[in-house]
C-alpha cells in the first residue's frame, strides 16, 4: 500500500466518520482501497443485519479476541466474496452495503471450524466464498418476486455442500467438532440447568452466530449491536434468552443450552423480525415472539434431521422461519412492514 | 356462554341450515360463536377438500367413534389454528371457509398420535396449530403466482419438524407408532392378499386420512363425503382402491396394504384431481388415474426416504403429486381447469 | 408399417436432410411416423442439449455399442415420454425439438441400470417415462418466471422416487450397482492416478452421461457432439477433464476418477454454460469454469448426502449448479445471455 493510499485513509478517517460507517459512499474523494475495507467491515456487520462498519469492526474484534485463526478467516472470506461480486459487476451500492460480504465471512469461519487448516483448505475457503456470491445473486433473483430477503441462505447451502463433499475428498480432513453421522434417537433430560447455564448460554447464543464458543466474545458482539441499534441489541439478547428458555422447558440437554446452541438462531430471528422487517408494535412483537419460539423448535428438528449426514444445522432454522414469517405477512393486515 | 348466545345459536340453527353448512356467511344475524363453530366444522371438512360443515361434523363423529382423545385433539387443533388466523386479521371469508382449520386439525391428531400426551404435549399442539396458520399464509403467498393450492403442506411441514424436534427434547416422548430410525433395505413380498385385505384396506385408506386405523371410521368418513359431494365420495373410494391395487401388484407387504397405508394419499389425490380442480371428462379422468398411481409409488418412495429419520410420509405424496399435476396442467390444453 | 410409410420415409430422408436433423418441421410432406422418429432422435440428442437428430442417432449408436438392453431402453423411454406429451396436447414445436424426450430416455436407462429387468420393470419404465413428461411440464411452468431451463430435473426426481420406492415393493429387485444404504464416513486417498486413469476418466466422463461405463462409447458420444456443435464438443471434454482434475487435487478415490464419476456432471455444466446459455467471452468462460469446478464439489457432496438412502446423485449436481448460475446471471451485467 502506497503512502498516498495510507494518507487518504487517515484523512478520510479523520473527516468522514458518519453515523453508520467509516466511509459513506456518496463521498467523491474515497480511495477504492478504503471503500473496499469499509465494505468488508459492513459485510461483517451484516452477519447480524447491521449495515454499519463500526459494528462490523467490533464483531471482528470479538472474533480475534477468541481466535486469531477465525479472525483472519473472516477477513479473507468477506474479501473473497466481495471481490467476486465486484469482478462480476454487481450493483455497487449493494456491494458497498456489505451485502456480498456476510455469507463469505460465515462460510470461511465455518469451513475452518469444521476442517483442519492446510493449503488446500484455504483454497477451498476462497472457492466457497466466491460460491456464496453466486448463490446470493441467485437467491436474490429467486425471491425478489415475494420481496423476501436472502438472509444467510447462501452461507448455509455452501457450507453444507462444501463440508459434505469432504466425505469423498481424501485430502480434506474434518476437525473433532463436526458431528459424527448417526441415526436420531429419543432424548432424555441431561444435566441440571443452573444460573451459570443461563448467563453463559445467553451470551454464547450471541457468540455462536460467528461460531465462537466464548461468552465474552458474545458480550463484545452485543456491544457492537448496541452501537449500531439499541433495538437490535435488545432483540438479539431477548431472542437468545427465549431460545434458551424454550429448550429448557422442553427438556433439552444442559450442555447444549449452556453452549448457546438453542440461542443463536433465535437471536437472529429476533433481530430480523423484531428490529428490521416490521414496525415494532404489540402485534409485530407477538408475531416475532412466536417466530423466536418456533425457531428453537426448528433448530432441534433440523439438527436431528441432519444427524444421518453428520452435518450441523447452522443458521438454517433462522433462514427458514424468517422466510416463512415474512412470506406469510401480506395475508396478515395487522402487521405493518418496515420500508427498508 | 350467556343465555343470549345460546338462544342465538338455536335460532340460527333452526332457520339457516343451508346446502353446505350450518351457517352461511352472508347472513347478518349470525352470532360470532356460532360462526366460529361453523368455521371449525368446515375446517374439519376441508381435510378432504369439502367446504361443508355437515361433512366436517360427520368426519368428527367418525373420529370420536374410534378415539375420544383424537376427537378432542382435532377440535382443539382446528380451533387454535382458526383463532390464530382471526387474531392476525386474515381475510374473513377464507377463515369462514375452514381454510385455516384443516392443517391445525391434522397437526393436532398427528402430534397426539406420535407423542405421549402430557401437559407439555398439549401446549406443543397449540403452538404447532398456530404454526400451521403462518405456514399456510406463507404457502398461499408463495404459490399464488401459479394458482397452485396449498393443500396439506403446512400440516406435513409442521408435523415433521415438531416430531423431529423431540429427538432433542427430553420432556416429549414418542409413542410406539413412530417408526424407528433405520436404513432402507430391499423389500420382499410379505403375507398373502385376501378378500379381507382388500375390503379393510379400502376403508382404512379413507380412515387413515385422519390417522384412524379403523375401517368403520373410514366408512363413516365416506358417508360424510357422500353428503357433501357424490363425485368426491366416488373419487375417494376409487383412489383408495387404486392405491391398494398398485401396492399389491408391485409386491408391497400385506399388513401395509390392509392398514390403508397405500390408500390415503391416493384417495386424497383422486378427490383433488378427480372432483375439485378439473372438469371431469375422459382426458382429466385418465390424468387423475395416472396421478393416483404415481401417488402410490411416491408414498413408497417417501416413506423409505424418511426411514433414516424415523419419520412418517404423512400426506406429502398427495401434496407433491397434486402440486406437480396442477403445475403441469397449463401446458396440456386438453385439460379443462375447474373455475373454483 | 405400411409400404407407403416406408416410401415416405426414404423419400424424405433423400431430400430433406438438413443441418440439424433428418426432418425439419416446416416441411409439409413429412409423414407423422417419420416426424415422431425424428422427435425421438432429437430427444436423445437433447440429453446433451443438442436439438439435432444426427447427434441423437450417434448417441444411440454409442449406447447400442455398449449394451443392447440400454439401447432399447432409451428408445422405449424416449418414445413413451414423447407420446405422453402428444396425447396431452403439448405445443408441437416443443415435442418436435425433442424437449419431451430426453428425460424419458434417461429415466429408462437409469431404471434398467438399477433394477433387474422383468415384465413389471418394463411397465414401471413406461410409467416413469410418462411421469417425466408431467414433471417437465410442471418444472417449465414453475421456472418460466425466471427464464431458467428445466434441464434433467424431471429425470433426477423421477428416478430417485421410482428407485427409492423399490424399498417397499417386493417384486422389483435392485441390481448390484445400486449403492447400499450407509452412513457417510471420512474419505482417505485411495489408489494412484496414472495416465490411463486420466484418459479413461476423460471419456468415461462423457459416457456416464448415458450411464455407460465404456470409454469407447464416450468417444462415440463426443463425435456426436462434434457433428452438432464444435463448441459443445470442446466444452464437454474440457468439462469432463476439469471435473477429473478437481477430484484428483482434492484426493478422491482413483477408481471413482477413472470411472468418470466426477466428470459427467461437470461435462454437462460446461456444455450448458460454455456453449448454450451465454455468449462465449472471457467473463463467461471464467464463470463457466467456476461452475464446472463447483459441480465437481457438488457431486461429491450430493453423492455423500444420498448415502443413507443408498441413492446415486445422478445429474442433480449439474441441474443445481446450472440453475444457480443462470438464476444469478441477471445480477452480473458483465455476462451476456445467449438469445436462445
Amino acid at each position: 500500500m502506497k503512502l498516498k493510499t495510507l494518507r487518504a485513509i487517515f484523512a478520510t478517517l479523520a473527516t468522514q466518520i458518519s453515523s453508520n460507517g467509516l466511509v459513506v459512499d456518496g463521498d467523491v474523494r474515497i480511495h477504492p482501497v478504503l471503500s473496499f475495507l469499509d465494505s468488508i467491515l459492513r459485510g461483517i456487520g451484516q452477519v447480524m443485519l447491521q449495515n454499519n462498519s463500526f459494528a462490523g469492526l467490533i464483531f471482528l474484534i470479538g472474533i480475534f479476541f477468541n481466535s486469531i485463526l477465525f479472525g483472519w478467516a473472516v477477513v479473507l472470506g468477506t474479501a473473497a466474496s466481495t471481490a467476486t461480486a465486484l469482478l462480476l459487476g454487481v450493483n455497487r451500492s449493494h456491494v458497498r452495503a456489505g451485502l456480498f460480504g456476510f455469507n463469505g465471512a460465515l462460510v470461511a469461519i465455518a469451513l475452518l471450524y469444521f476442517l483442519e487448516p492446510n493449503i488446500l483448505t484455504w483454497i477451498y475457503v476462497v472457492l466457497a466464498a466466491a460460491c456464496t456470491t453466486i448463490i446470493l445473486a441467485a437467491v436474490l433473483n429467486l425471491l425478489a418476486i415475494w420481496k423476501v430477503p436472502a438472509l444467510t441462505a447462501p452461507f448455509v447451502f455452501t457450507t453444507l455442500f462444501f463440508v459434505m463433499a469432504c466425505a469423498r475428498f481424501g485430502r480434506l480432513h474434518s476437525t473433532g467438532v463436526l458431528p459424527t453421522a448417526g441415526l436420531p434417537k429419543a432424548a432424555t433430560v441431561e444435566g441440571i440447568v443452573t444460573f451459570s447455564t443461563i448467563t453463559e448460554g445467553l451470551f454464547n447464543g450471541i457468540a455462536q452466530i460467528f461460531f465462537q464458543s466464548n461468552a465474552i466474545s458474545g458480550a463484545i458482539f452485543a456491544i457492537g449491536l448496541l452501537i449500531s441499534s439499541r433495538k437490535a441489541c435488545c432483540a438479539g439478547l431477548l431472542g437468545s434468552f427465549t431460545g434458551l428458555l424454550v429448550a429448557w422447558a422442553m427438556g433439552a440437554a444442559e450442555p447444549a443450552i449452556r453452549s448457546g446452541a438453542f440461542g443463536f438462531n433465535s437471536a437472529l430471528t429476533a433481530i430480523a423480525l423484531g428490529s428490521v422487517f416490521f414496525v415494532l408494535d404489540t402485534v409485530s412483537a407477538t408475531y416475532a415472539l412466536l417466530a423466536v419460539i418456533i425457531t428453537a423448535v426448528m433448530f432441534a428438528a433440523i439438527s436431528a434431521a441432519l444427524e444421518p449426514l453428520g452435518m450441523p444445522a447452522l443458521t438454517s432454522p433462522f433462514v427458514l422461519v424468517v422466510w416463512l414469517f415474512v412470506l406469510a405477512s401480506p395475508l396478515f393486515p395487522r402487521l405493518r412492514v418496515s420500508i427498508l
